[in-house]
C-alpha cells in the first residue's frame, strides 16, 4: 500500500524526520511517500498558524488524491483531521489521535507530554472525545533545539513528567511533537508505562484501515464532495470540491 | 467604533446582506466595515471548505489588524475562531457563539435550527463548552434558493422545527445560516419562544467586548503571536505571525 | 434605558458601591436604579442566606415590574437567577453569569478568584453549563475588612491567585464577590490576563439584551407566571404571581 | 425518631396527605410532625414559587431546630434542600433526591414522571448529580384535579409514561409530584418495573441518616451557620443565622 | 429480616470481621446471615482478581436464593454488583455504592480514602454515576498489615488524607477497603467532615431496600433471569440461570 | 505472530465462527488459535453470565500466557477485557471495544446495533470512555436463531436500523454480537455509512499491537501481578496470580 506522510508544517527536514519515522515503523508493503505543503507556518505552534496550516495540508493531499491508499497526518496537532476525511477518498489519520486510541487499549488512562503549552493539545484530545480517558497533560519546560543540543537533560525532564502523569493515573503516556520524537526508544527502559509514538501508532492505524477496506460514507458530514466551488484554490482543491471522483 | 464584519465566504452578496444586518442591529456609533476573502469556498457547506476558509479569513482580519476595533465572523460555522481571537489585537466573536451566549441568558436551554445537516452545529456547540445548555438542533429540509422563492413555505417549516425544539425544552432558538436570516423578524410574532439572530446577538456581543477595554492576554494560548514564520503567506498575515504590532 | 441595579444583600452600602460601579460602567443613555430588599442578610456567605435572600430579591424585584427595562443582580451569588429571569417580564442578567460569559469570549477557559469558600460558585459555574471552560477557581485567604485595611498585601494575594489560575490554563479570570470589587483596575497592569468584573460585564449585557429585544417566550418553564397564588406575600410579589400585567 | 415533614407548600391539606404516606411509609418508632410554611404559595409549580417557598421553608425549620432527629422535605422540587442541609443540625432528605438515590440501587437507570413540565425536574436531576443514571422523564397532560377525578384514566397515561420510559432503558420509575401520590400502589402490578414514592423513599432515607449518627461537617459550606445576621427575618430564623446552638 | 452479608474475598476472618461490623449497625430485627466463597482470591486487590471473584460471589448468592431478605456484598469494590443485582430476587447492595450516596445526602461532594491505588476506586465511582460529587481520592500509604500494628501512625495518615480532601471541598469522605474498618469511630472526633463506613452505610440501604418492597422489574437488563444454560457451573447457579423460581 | 481468539462462551460453534472470521481478517502471517472456555454460559446474554463467564475467560487465557503474542476477546460485550489485560503478558484486545475505536477514525460518531437488549452495550461503550462519539444504540427485533433461518428478512431489519443510526448522525456502525457476524458483508452495498465488524477491527488491532511492541505498564493498575493467591483455582490461574514470569 501506498501512504501518504503528509507533513502540515513547511519545514523539509520535518517532513523527512517524519518520513524516516514512518519507514521504520511501517509493515512490510507499505511505501512511504512524505510530502511538504507548498505554503504556511514553518512549525506549527500557535492557532493561526494550525489554521493556516490547514489550508496547505487539503491542497496538498488534493494532489494526491486517487493516488495514494491511506493518509497520515504528520503533524501532533492532528490539523484539519476532519475536513481532510471528508475531502479524501481514502482513509485519513491523525498521528495525536492515532497515540491516543492506542493509549485506551494500553491501560485505563493514558498522560501526554509536550513541550510548551499544553492547552490546544487538552483541547485536541477533546475534540476526539476521549477526555475521560486522559489523567493528565505535562508540558515539559524545553525547546526543540534543546532537545537536539542536550537530549540526556531533555530526557531527564519528560521521564519526570512521565512519572509524574504515571502517579496521577496514566497506564501509558504520548509524546506529542515532532520535538520528542525518538525519546520513546530512548526513555522505553526507564519509563514506568509505554510512551506512545505517534508516527507509529499512526502508521499502524493507517495500514488498519486500509486493510478493513471500510466503504467511504454517503450520507452525512463525512460524505464525499460534491457540486461545492470556490476561487483562487488549487487546480486539485478546486477539483476535489467539484467532486465527481 | 469600527466593527469588521468579515464574510468567511467570497459570495459579495453573501458579504453585503451581512452587512446591512449587521448595520440594522448596530448601535448609533458603530461603523461596520465588511470584508470579503481574497480566496476560498463561495459558500461554506462542508467541513473541508471551511479549513480553507479559514486561512482566507485569517488572511483577510490580518489586512484589517490594528484598523479596526473589533471583528464579527460573519459565517455561522464560527470558521477559525479560536485563532482569529488569538491573532488579532481586538475582540474577535463568532456569530453563532454570540447567540449560543445569549441563549444561555434567555432562558434555560436553547435550540438550534439549520438548513440541511446538523452535525457540524452540535460539534460547534460542543466546541463552545455549552453543550448542557443545548437542547436539541434541528435540520430543515430546505435550500437557500427555496427560502428566497418560497419564504411562506420554508417558514412554516421553520416554525415546525422552532415549535418542536420548544417543545424538546428549549426556551429560545438560534437561527443558524445566512439563509435563514430574516426569519427571525418574519416569524417572531408565531414562534413560542424568542429567535436568536448571529448577526444581531454578535454585533452588541462587539460592541460589549469593546466598551470592557479587557487586555489581550500575556500568558496562554491566547497571547499575541510573535516570532513566527512561513512562506508563501500574504504580507499582511506574515506580519501579524512575526508579530511586534 | 432604566437598568435595575438589584442588591440582594440589605447592607445599602454594597448596594451604593455597586451602583457606583454600574454607573461607570455604563452606556450613555442608561440610567441606574439602585435598590436593596426590605428583609433579609446583611451579606449573602451561606447557602441558607442566600436562599432567604431569593425571596427578598423577588419581591423587591416585583416593584419595579414593568418601570424598568432590565435588571442586574448585583449579587456574585447571582441569586434566584432563574426564578427572576422567569417572573420579569425584562431581561435579568446575573453579574457572575455575565461575567463568565464574557471569559468565554476571551480565550479558551476562564478561572475564578473569591475571598474564602469555592464550592458554592463551583456549582454556580456548572449550574451556567459552562463548567468545560472553568480552568479553576482559587480561594483567597483575605477578608472583605481586611481588603480595605489593606489592599496592596491583599491586592498581592489576588495577583497570585490570577497568575496561579493562568498557569492552569485560564486565559480570563473573574473577580467574585463584592469585595473584590475595584482590584481589576487596581491589578489590569500587572496581570497576565484579563480580570473580569461581574457589575461591568453585567451592565453591558443587561444593555445588550434590551437592544435585543427579544420576546419573552410564550412556551416552558420560563413562560409569564399566570394564576398563581399564595399566602403572606408583599401585594407586588402577589401581583405577579397572579400575572396578568 | 421525630421526623419533621416540611411541606413547601402552604396548602394545608397537602401536607395532611403527606404526613399520611409519611406514617404508612414510616419504622416503627418514628414520629411524624408534620408542618405547613406560615407564607408562600399555596402550590409551587414555577421558578419564583420555589424560590419564594425556599426562604419560608427555612423559617419553618428553624422552629423545629433542635426538636427533631431529621427531617424530610415534602416537596417534589427538594426545594432549598442545599440551604436546609447546611442550616440544620439534623439530617434534612429530599424526597426526589432519596426517590433518585433508591432509583440508583434498583437498577442501572431511572425515569421519572411528573404531571405538565419537566425541564425543572431534569434540572434537579443533574443538580444531584446523577443525570448519567437518568433514562429519561415525561410530562403526563394531566392535572391534579384530573388525578382526583378520575384516577382510572389518568392511571393509565402515568402507566402508558413508564412504560415508555421502561423502554428507553429505565429500571425503575420516580413519581414527582404530589398529585401522583398512591399512583404507585395503583399502578404497581401493572408497571414492568418498580416505581418509586419520594415520600416512602424520602422517610426511610432519613430514618437512615439518623441511624447513622452522621457528624454535621465542621469545614466547608455544610458547616454550621455563625455569626451571620439578616434584618426583617424571623426570630428562629435570625437564631439560626447567629448560630451558636 | 434476614441480610446476607456476602464476602468476595476467601478470607473468613474478613467476613467474620464484616459480619461483626453488619451486626454493630443493624436495626434490632435483622439477622445477619455472614457467608464466605467457596473459591477465589484470598484478598481482592487487583483487576484479576475481583473478575475471579465476581463469579465465585455469584456461585455463593445462588446458594441462598430465596432464603434471605436482602444481600450485602462485603467488599468495598461491589464486585459483580449490577449481575448480582439481575440475578437475585432480592434488593443486593453494595458496601461502596451505599457509602457514596450516603455521601451523596452528606453534603456537595465527597471524598474517598483507601490503601494503596486509587484509579479502581475511581473508575467504580463513575459506574455508579456520581463522579461530579466526587471531591477527590487519596491513596494513604499503608499495608493492611500496618494498620493492625501501628492503627495511631496510620490513623494519622488517614487523617491527614481526609484532610486534604475537605480542603479540595469534600463534605464527607468515604472510607475504602476492609483494612480502614473502625477507622471511623477511631477518628470521628477529630476529622474535620463525616467518615463514612461502607458496612454501615449498606446494612441501613439493605434495610430501607427491604422496607420499600420494591417489585423486581419485568422488563430490561434486570429483569430475572430465564431459559440461560451453561456448563460445570455448581447447581444452584446453574438453577439460577435456568429461572423459574 | 500467534493471536489467541479467546471466546468466552462455551458454545463451541461460535468459538469456531469467530476463527474463521478472524482467519479471513488477518493479515498473512497471523496465526489464529481458537480457544473455548471450560465452563460457564453457552451464549452470554444477561449480567449475571457476563460475570461468570469473566472468570472462564481468565481461566483459559491464563493457559495460554507466554505463547500467544496477543489476545482478542471473541465475545461482544468484552467481557473482563480490563482484568484480561492486566493480567496478560501480552496486548488483548475487546471486539468491540476495537470496533468502537475504529468508528472513531471512520467519521465523527459511530452507532452500534445488537440483537435485543442495548442498555449493556449503551454501558460498554461508556466503559470506553467514547460516549460522546456514540450516536445511538439499536436494538433489532430478532433472535439469532431467526438471522440463521431469514438472513433477508433480519437483513432488512438490520439495514433499516442502521439508516435510521445514520439519519441520527453516525458515520458508521458497529454490528455487536456473534448472531451479526457476516452482516456487513452482506448489507455492505446498501448501506449508507461503513459497517464495523468486531472481528476484523479486533483482529488488526491486535496485530498493531503487537507491532508497537510496547512494553507492559511497572506502575498502576495494569501492572503485572504478584504475590496474589486464591484457593479452588486452576493451576494456571494460580500462577498468574502468584506472577513472577
Amino acid at each position: 500500500m501506498r501512504l501518504l506522510v503528509a507533513n502540515a508544517n513547511t519545514t523539509e527536514a520535518i517532513t523527512q524526520a517524519c518520513a524516516d519515522a514512518a519507514r521504520a515503523a511501517a509493515a512490510p508493503g507499505t511505501e512511504i511517500i512524505p510530502a511538504t505543503p507548498r505554503f504556511g507556518p514553518a512549525v506549527i505552534s500557535s492557532r493561526a498558524e494550525n489554521v493556516i496550516a490547514g489550508h496547505a495540508l487539503l491542497e496538498l493531499l488534493a494532489e494526491h488524491a486517487g493516488q495514494v491508499d491511506a493518509v497520515l497526518l504528520a503533524v501532533s496537532h492532528d490539523t484539519a483531521l476532519d475536513a481532510a476525511r471528508q475531502m479524501m477518498p481514502c482513509p485519513v489519520v491523525g498521528m495525536t489521535e492515532a497515540a491516543c486510541l492506542v493509549g485506551c487499549m494500553a491501560g485505563g488512562r493514558f498522560g501526554l507530554v509536550t513541550f510548551g503549552g499544553v492547552e490546544t493539545y487538552r483541547e485536541l484530545v477533546g475534540r476526539h472525545g476521549v477526555s475521560s480517558r486522559l489523567a493528565g497533560v505535562a508540558g515539559v519546560d524545553a525547546t526543540p533545539p534543546e532537545a537536539v543540543a542536550d537530549p540526556e537533560g531533555v530526557g531527564a525532564k519528560v521521564l519526570a513528567a512521565v512519572e509524574s502523569l504515571a502517579a496521577q493515573g496514566a497506564d501509558s503516556v504520548v509524546l506529542a511533537g515532532a520535538a520528542l520524537a525518538g525519546f520513546d526508544r530512548r526513555l522505553r527502559a526507564r519509563a514506568p508505562v509505554a510512551l506512545l509514538d505517534g508516527m507509529a501508532c499512526g502508521v499502524r492505524m493507517a495500514e488498519l484501515l486500509v486493510a478493513l477496506q471500510l466503504p467511504k460514507p454517503r450520507s452525512g458530514s463525512y460524505a464525499a464532495l460534491s457540486g461545492r466551488s470556490g476561487i483562487e484554490l488549487s487546480p486539485a482543491l478546486a477539483a476535489m470540491l467539484r467532486g465527481g471522483q
